[in-house]
């Protein structure tokens, strides 16, 4: 939601096609077969839907299935791993970058070889960081607990002297107001939300003909796979208005 | 797996066939509907390996799912809510009772209306700790974060003077020695794995051909819709020993 956000901003006159797999995550905890599966249904759903381009917003998907999806569907497919790393290498001074995600993403090693084969002296450190998804979830946005979990987790990264902090997950935004001043002001913090939302602006710019093709009105529209207050809380507090959200099962490819 | 160790302990030489939905888990923050769906698959898939009776063991899935399973299913059905709450009523010394668990537990209000169904003098208090599963999931089971959070969930039911605490879902009896000295010493702390177990144990003592049906030989089997890391850790740290995980493949019946 945060990305569906960042790209609705930059693009505020395009049609969104949201689907969050609610009913079946957190993803960042499970193993990368079950993931891709996972990430294969939600594209072709997204796909049926009318979407002509897609963006994997989820850092755990992007780190095991996008090549897949790339291979399998002939839209262009976007993701929020290689956007944040072209602005985490465009900002870092000391080429001393920090990664914080899921278990999956972290495990994935993703961001080490994305960065190695872009700059081979920069230095990547990652911390797995899976309680942050639940916090945000839960709306511990500010609280006690969240702040001592969050300096735990940082504090690895902290002592390597990192300049720049990737926030690998689409949860984590959230918590920026918490990680920015814990981390040190000293260190660029990079949103994968904007920087893929700016991503897709400029390759849009670049391919007119897709962009003029996706200027064909009609509503946004945001599915899911399940629906609890929780969420529609989360989706309220994201994009600052009720989101109405519509239930849809994508295991069956139907809605 | 905390009631799978616990029958494992009172009926060690009956087979077992375990299923955890580990790339469909958490439950708690799910929506009723989307827990009877998943409920009904791993229970035909149970059904389908032989399984003779089926316990549903996650309070979660026993609050809005087991009316329907066992009106669906022949088999008998047991779940881990009616033996907590007979176990709590028998202790009770106030009949002011707690009721810890996740969202879609407390949310169902099942223990208030089975309570009341039973004894109407009980006073219940309940409380949602939906941090606790991923707590318990990471292995944080004696870290200071771990502490506040449970400090701040039964600060309320402490509040309340109750004199029984239910531990309302199977995550927590991994919790047990933080939950107990904080909740009070004079306050007794019901696990429903055993309380499950007690109940099971006694049915098949009623109903000797069921019994006998269930001794006939062949080795236990645990089967996980996803297997990862952390799952095959967290089945040692509960059973003791290393425990062989078997892929399966419940949304289409098949392994």
């Amino acid at each position: 939601m945060t990305v569906a956000k960042a790209v609705e901003q930059l693009l505020p006159e395009k049609r969104l096609v949201y689907f969050g797999d609610l009913a079946r995550t957190p993803y960042g905890s499970k193993s990368p077969e079950t993931i891709r599966k996972y990430a294969l249904q939600n594209t072709e759903f997204l796909l049926k839907q009318g979407a002509k381009l897609v963006i994997v917003a989820c850092n755990s998907a992007a780190s095991v299935a996008s090549d897949l999806l790339e291979e399998k569907f002939s839209a262009p497919i976007f993701e929020v791993i290689t956007p944040a790393i072209d602005a985490a290498l465009q900002v870092t001074s000391d080429c001393r970058i920090g990664i914080i995600g899921t278990r999956a993403t972290i495990k994935s090693n993703i961001y080490e070889s994305k960065i190695a084969a872009l700059n081979r002296s920069a230095k990547v450190f990652s911390q797995p960081c899976p309680l942050l998804v639940p916090l945000v979830e839960e709306g511990w946005l500010d609280k006690r607990e969240t702040k001592m979990v969050l300096r735990r987790y940082l504090h690895p990264l902290k002592h390597r002297g990192i300049d720049t902090l990737v926030l690998g997950c689409t949860h984590y935004p959230l918590l920026k107001h918490l990680i920015a001043p814990r981390i040190g002001k000293r260190v660029n913090v990079i949103d994968s939300s904007t920087a893929v939302a700016n991503v897709v602006k400029n390759y849009l710019q670049n391919n007119p003909e897709l962009e003029k093709s996706l200027s064909v009105g009609g509503e946004s529209k945001y599915y899911v796979s399940d629906v609890t207050d929780a969420a529609r809380l989360t989706a309220q507090r994201i994009f600052g208005r009720k989101i109405e959200l519509t239930l849809a099962n994508v295991e069956s490819g139907g809605i």
